[in-house]
């Protein structure tokens, strides 16, 4: 099969043609899609990828992530990079400062749309909010734990299958292999 | 002439009705619009009349408000109403504490549809945020301090004559008027 990953990062495209190396060849599309204020994560990505297949009419996936802290009533949740972009980092872990829960999770969504409609596969990982570690990653990646180790501090191709965009994407190839099988015992 | 409101929020509605009393007559229609994540008020207010004027086919203004805080570059910005909700005034403060920099400014931009397509009218007040002041007002009127007063010691009445809202639509009524005048001298 034939898949389009609407992004306009070439790195995520990228790291979803790995994912799906022998199983559909990927085509990386460069879209400007209009994101939607909507509180959850799925919302937006499902409606970005009704968006997308208006204007592209083939089978697509696109994905939207939020980071979620529960003692700041799931701040920045999804304007997560709107919130990184103005008071960073920092400002989350000045936020932090005397809050004994420090619970967090990412969520990723990735939306497929076909000429079926939108499904959506959410993938969630979750962890604790620290002081910064590790020289890998991005954004939120150095204040985010994860059984032990920041994820700013495991390597990216172990990162690559543990992480909420990882386990979205695994959820959405288990379902499209099934989908795709010829029907029939 | 005749002008349509769209907002779910009464108040802001008959706010605009006494606003425009003897000049237009003014009907409240509540309409849920998709909100786009847009970087400036001012596109997220003209998508959001494009997509009213859409459905309803008359003129009509909607707005959109935002809350900008010079030394969190600009945060929470477009996203007020959400990070209120999250981490609120007390988050605000916290991330403000020990900077001196406390220099802020609201804008609301009031966006017009009609046949001829859409315009929109900024209006900004600016102050400093403080620590919370006054029962008046809602969100961040008490930590806004402006002239000598938050916006929240400032009665109703009076905010109404000199707020970003009341700016915008003073900045709209002058424009209209103007459009709406009989040709010629």
């Amino acid at each position: 099969m034939k898949l389009i990953v609407v992004t306009s990062n070439v790195h995520k495209a990228g790291e979803v043609a790995a994912f799906f190396s022998g199983i559909a060849e990927v085509e990386h599309v460069s879209l400007e899609i209009p994101e939607y204020r909507f509180p959850k994560v799925r919302e937006i990505a499902e409606e970005k990828a009704r968006y997308a297949y208006r204007t592209l009419q083939r089978p697509l996936i696109v994905d939207d992530t939020g980071f979620f802290i529960d003692a700041l009533n799931g701040f920045p949740g999804p304007n997560a990079a709107y919130v990184f972009e103005t008071i960073g980092n920092r400002g989350i872990l000045k936020l932090m400062a005397g809050v004994t829960d420090r619970r967090a999770h990412f969520e990723t969504v990735i939306a497929y749309a076909s000429a079926e409609g939108v499904k959506s596969f959410p993938g969630i990982i979750e962890g604790t909010v620290v002081s910064p570690r590790g020289r890998d990653g991005f954004g939120y990646d150095p204040i985010f734990l994860y059984e032990g180790r920041t994820l700013a501090e495991i390597p990216l191709n172990e990162k690559s299958m543990i992480s909420h965009r990882a386990r979205a994407l695994d959820a959405f190839r288990t379902w499209i292999i099934r989908t795709e099988e010829p029907a029939g015992d």
